[in-house]
């Protein structure tokens, strides 16, 4: 059991994740959202069986793969949260094929987004609203723990694939897709002004630097107006925004 | 000086930000925003002047308030993030007059929000569409280090007050304001089905409980349709698409 103590600490590491094709999930609702199907195995403390939704949990976790009671102590160690609610999933990655994220017709695509909380309450939002998830080079990874956190488990309901820009712009391409970039720029299309065709993807870009050039130069720039001297909104607050503007869309 | 970091230090706390009045803003682009007439006095190391935009940050901060040169070691020591820029200031809290507020078109009110970064990012969207920004009780501290940088200034520049809700309730009454709550009820209306005729305040409640019943019980229920598995947006994200819906009536 030391050993898998050991994985689940090397874990915290992306480069270990990608390694074992591993990743963590800790607390009682996000376990409780957990696929059967991806859990490799599990940790719990004495203390988390104190109620009967955890015990029914624990319950339900023991009939799909190892689940080890262990002290808090321990559990600490390979817990990343402060307060550690007292279980932990070890799950095995899974993403989806191009073609299942390319089905929906509500697309986000991010390209570069770094931070792991706006990236997961992305997620969210993009699962809440039935679109599919592309993720392009250079965006932090989605299997990271505090991405998972934010995500609320969306990570394990979404359709998301990673690829290229390159890929992504030929996928689009194909699929006969229009890209839509949100862009800080006053030759941009106010984002509620924009008359929905059929199957659309919306890029959103790094914090800091916003869209690629490589994706700008292939989308159509949107923007949303703001009236107050902040000069941007958080990528979470813009995504949510356009979203579920273009969703009403589609309904 | 000594005495300067340690109250510096102190202001980690919410117990002394309460008690002396002041709060920490830290970094480059937070500094920079920094209304002149609410800074104290600051410190910053000779590393943060590798550039020409720190520099001239640090020159006219020191025309505003007393700024001192500390090593990168005791820079650390009032630090609260992980790699520090080398900038940090002190300033006096400033919170708004409820006739300011209230002197918007368009009120946000927070009800109990906790997650410093969600309440941070609130303001962020808040102030990016011109909207007023009314605390209730139980809300995290506005002041914080996390809610200050995710606000990315916008603390500085909103009308932002606190009061109780029988306060607000009674202020938004008075002035023939329409009070929607955000909620997940299948009796609330659709968010972008709601006609807005006049003054509105906007209620967004804990990430955990939602609304407060004494708000709720003296609002108007809107809420989000979702179609994912997803049970509910990050209460930014809900704030966001709301705030923008709403902001479009009173353009």
């Amino acid at each position: 059991m030391t050993a898998q103590i050991k994985l689940a600490q090397k874990l915290r590491q992306k480069k270990f994740r990608a390694e074992f094709g591993l990743f963590l999930a800790e607390g009682l609702r996000l376990c409780e959202m957990a696929p059967d199907s991806q859990i490799e195995f599990g940790f719990y403390t004495a203390e988390f069986l104190a109620n009967s939704r955890a015990e029914k949990l624990v319950g339900r976790l023991k009939k799909v793969a190892p689940m080890q009671e262990v002290s808090a102590a321990a559990f600490e160690k390979i817990s990343e949260t402060k307060t550690p609610q007292g279980i932990l999933l070890v799950m095995r990655q899974k993403l989806s094929a191009p073609e299942e994220v390319l089905a929906k017709n509500l697309i986000v695509a991010l390209d570069a987004v770094h931070d792991a909380g706006n990236l997961g309450t992305i997620l969210r939002t993009a699962e809440a609203f039935s679109c599919g998830v592309v993720l392009l080079d250079d965006s932090v990874d989605v299997f990271n723990s505090k991405v998972v956190r934010a995500s609320m488990g969306a990570v394990f309901d979404l359709a998301l694939a990673k690829m290229s820009r390159a890929e992504f712009l030929s996928l689009m391409k194909k699929s006969g897709a229009e890209i839509l970039a949100a862009a800080l720029d006053s030759t941009a299309e106010i984002y509620f002004e924009h008359k929905f065709t059929g199957k659309t993807a919306l890029v959103f870009g790094s914090e800091a630097e916003g869209v690629s050039a490589e994706i700008l130069d292939a989308a159509r720039k949107i923007y949303i107006p703001m009236s107050g001297r902040a000069e941007s909104l958080n990528v979470s607050a813009a995504a949510a925004i356009i979203i579920s503007e273009a969703r009403k869309n589609f309904a």
